[in-house]
């Protein structure tokens, strides 16, 4: 019998605690959590506020009576854990205002991560809010209901500060958000998330990018641009930060991002204490490097090995990729593995390429298809694959696993090639978005043709680059850049000459395919300078959109996709 | 310049065609279709039915104009190729009457695979149709315009099948499926298929399975078994078999399944004649056979393959695992690999185990969330995953896409514990379907339980086993095994004297889930004898409720789920 100990009762602590269970029945198994509420399903907390969850207690997975009832585990809510006696192997535990202390064989942390609050100035002056628990989003709930107009500020553009805000609106509130950054939620590239950009304002909230909070009046945020936003309440969302504080008390090594440092097996530099979940920092077998990763899955794969390792079960610790998705009002967001943003940030020593697509992600006839944006990154010149992002308004999670999975292997642009994906009309198409990607690469490797990112479009028309548009001119009529020059692919062989010869030739569509097609065919009838614009009108008009609308800078192009 | 000719200009004509102009600007090109449309979304034909595609001409994704125009592709449609002169390296061409030869380098056959349509008796007293492309789904719909109670039989529960069964239900008509086999879509086994025949029979579809069509009499259906069914029109779907009829005259090579036998880079016999699609028998990494794999998606990758190797390119051919989804009215049903049932009628020399389980696919607590059906197919003692299955109301493509990929990396299920997919509430779960499935298959391997599947209840209750329910007594009375003893889970540590400790204890509950603690739970006190009911209540519904509604039998079940 061994008497193991849980410092957390959420996602990390309960998966723990279940799982020790199953493989012990014997053992004594106490699990203590700071506040009121064990094994919430604190990722849904936003959809309380916005409705979709009516009922607080629906939030609540589990309580102390059927942990006792169903794994025969001791939870202890309102039970705060506030010091380490690592020498006699005992935790000091404050509960209503009375302190004792629990001995234990074994012991795991999972006291999550907490919400960065800064201290600016005023911050007394404004109703601020933090969404960690059950608790804090009631708060939320409360203060605002009975206030149909109010104003709220959501500060910092990450996957709480998001879905909070679109929650929010959904409810009709009036909504800001500050991000000071020059873009909302970093595992997006910032060509990419361009699209999340104009969905957020096209949807009615006040989207505010690169500019920072400098301090608050009353009611009220002043940026450091000098603007400044009325908000009765006040969502801090900037970001969280691992707890460690009893850790790093009792001796607890941290690691160089300053969560909690474990071996592969989750074992602390105590060999009878375990940590998992936000609290502790993960190896990233893609930049061979440790990093803070606060997600549920993780978290509750981190639990479930700890839970093995004491029950003397090997454990199979092969780091961690990060696969994320978000819904941000008609749009859906996946990412896994590395962006291009991360590696530039991070300045890691990879040599990489990008494609970026546009496909249908249903048989094109059908009422249910729609376009994704796809993004991948793979390393140059093995082809491995490193990452990718795709957003669109159907099930760009399922491109985002298949990718996930490859990233596993250490898989290549050619297994994308290969891979075969359910098909029929209603779900896909027979050469799927992600096949797609592998076939794009390929040809870019082989140097079949050669690519310009969208994201690159504004430079080269400054530089008064030669455009050729190769759609249909109703097509060109809705919306095209400037200056481009419209023959459409079918007119092509008989109107080449038309085309200058000593120029490079940028050639654009709609979406980046019939262009190539169009480069192909230049290339071919011997012009050597053809370039193909990825992403097309459409992703154009995505990278644009937002930055000509809230900027009021001059577009490049005569209208917009959408 | 070489001169390439195509035979069929559906999906691997037309993907060859659009390919070789890619790579090359010079070669002369002719794609030749027997009937009067290439290009289509034959896969889409049952939607123009259903009216989710309102026009026929909407199927149409290309014409030979646009081949001209956009591909300087030569496509002659009513055109057929009557003839391979191998020694003149020539084709012979029948169009409108006139027959005319056409010489080539290279040639490609796709000529794809016609619906069987076997010589039963009294065929000519019923309306027949079959579907293969535009002109006949357009009989089908004039034929049964202004019809609006048309009785309409279905022969075969194949993938044409059922999607016309369904489409015709939709838009009104009284319709019939006949099935000669004891289950429709082999791509399912037995056990989950079930779910299906269910969902069709729920939807006001006579579904008739293990029946063979005898003979036919005035708009008139006569089964073996003596039962008559009124059909106004006869749709036959038992099956395709490859079109080869010039190949075999011009000395082409079979292989073993009657499918024109090909290389690695898809050429035939005859070292200038490449062949792809339905008309191929393809290679399976899985079972190392050969094996017929009638999809779009693998027929376009092949056509891609011939036009590389063609212009000298390298061809990777890893072979085919077959992935494939279908929606039946309210469910989706995807699978990939090999099922339970191909491995036992193929006499495979292969050990394998399966997991079956019906977790939720999202959140539990968001209102979107669905059970789904999943089952895992795995080789012991490897671990190595060789095929699964998914049935429900969501995504269940994106986990079978999930398993495809890993499938191609000869993952096992611990690759599947490992994986880190996307998670959101609105999305999946923190552990998705897949890594659950890999956490039970690991369970099962490590010895941590036992289990008998739903599919062998019915078998057990005939023999008096004793059946234990863990769930709350007022989802016990919903429905349960009729000779089920209950006892709730969080009264088990106190109860377990009423349990018998000579006897095997079959535990059940609503998924499989809750029993699987259950076991744990007994195993430690020490019974020596548990098995888990994998799908538990759920799993026992939906394997029982069309057999028991469609023959009348006596239930084991005093109720059903949903």
């Amino acid at each position: 019998m061994k008497k193991i100990l849980i410092v957390g009762g959420v996602a990390g602590g309960a998966s723990a605690a279940a799982r020790l269970r199953r493989l012990n029945e014997e053992d004594k198994i106490i699990m203590f959590e700071k506040g009121p509420h064990v094994s919430f399903s604190n990722c849904s907390l936003p959809y309380h506020v916005g409705g979709l969850i009516p009922n607080e207690e629906t939030l609540l997975l589990m309580n102390p009576e059927k942990f006792l009832k169903q794994f025969n585990v001791d939870a202890r809510v309102n039970s705060e854990v506030v010091a380490i006696d690592r020498e006699n192997k005992e935790v000091v535990v404050v509960s209503e205002g009375r302190e004792y202390r629990e001995s234990y064989d074994k012991l795991i942390l999972s006291m999550g991560a907490k919400p960065i609050v800064p201290p600016i100035k005023g911050i007394e002056k404004v109703n601020v809010f933090t969404v960690r628990n059950v608790v804090d989003i009631s708060k939320i709930h409360n203060f605002l209901n009975g206030k149909p107009n109010a104003k709220v500020s959501v500060i910092g553009g990450g996957f709480i500060g998001i879905e909070m805000a679109e929650n929010l609106k959904k409810v009709g509130y009036d909504v800001t958000i500050i991000e000071a950054l020059p873009q909302i939620m970093k595992p997006f590239d910032y060509d990419m998330v361009q699209i999340l950009h104009r969905e957020i304002m096209d949807n009615g909230v006040n989207l505010i990018v690169n500019d920072k909070v400098d301090s608050f009046d009353t009611n009220t945020v002043i940026l450091a641009s000098g603007k400044k936003i009325e908000a009765d309440a006040v969502i801090l969302a900037i970001g969280v930060a691992p707890e460690t504080d009893i850790a790093v008390k009792a001796g607890i090594e941290l690691g160089k991002t300053k969560a909690i440092k474990v071996d592969s097996t989750y074992r602390t530099n105590d060999k009878d204490i375990y940590a998992v979940g936000d609290a502790i920092e993960v190896y990233s077998p893609l930049f061979n490097d440790y990093y803070r990763l606060p997600l549920a899955g993780p978290a509750q794969k981190q639990a479930r090995a700890v839970a093995d390792h004491i029950n003397g079960r090997t454990v199979d610790n092969r780091g961690f990729i990060s696969s994320s998705v978000i819904k941000v009002f008609g749009y859906n967001g996946a990412s896994t593995g590395l962006s291009e943003g991360f590696i530039k940030a991070m300045n890691l020593n990879i040599d990489y390429d990008t494609v970026e697509i546009i496909p249908f992600d249903g048989v094109s006839i059908m009422p249910n298809a729609r376009l994704m944006h796809f993004k991948l990154i793979y390393e140059v010149p093995t082809g491995k694959i490193l990452g990718a992002q795709a957003i669109g308004k159907g099930n760009v999670d399922k491109r985002i696993d298949v990718i996930a999975t490859i990233i596993k292997f250490g898989g290549t642009i050619d297994d994308l090639k290969d891979l075969e994906l359910c098909y029929a009309p209603s779900f896909g198409t027979a050469k799927d978005v992600v096949n797609f990607a592998g076939y794009v690469a390929s040809n870019l490797r082989n140097g079949d043709y050669k690519q310009v990112h969208y994201s690159q479009v504004r430079e080269l028309v400054e530089k008064d680059a030669y455009f050729l548009d190769v759609r249909m001119p109703e097509d060109f009529a809705v919306g095209h850049l400037e200056k481009a020059v419209n023959i459409p692919l079918g007119a092509l062989r008989s109107r080449y000459n038309e085309i200058p010869k000593d120029r490079t030739v940028y050639i654009t569509c709609k979406t980046g395919l019939t262009s190539y097609t169009a480069c192909k065919i230049l290339q071919n009838i011997g012009f050597n300078n053809v370039v193909n614009v990825s992403g097309g009108f459409i992703g154009l008009s995505q990278y644009e959109y937002f930055n000509d609308k809230s900027t009021g800078r001059k577009p490049i192009l005569t209208g917009y996709f959408g």
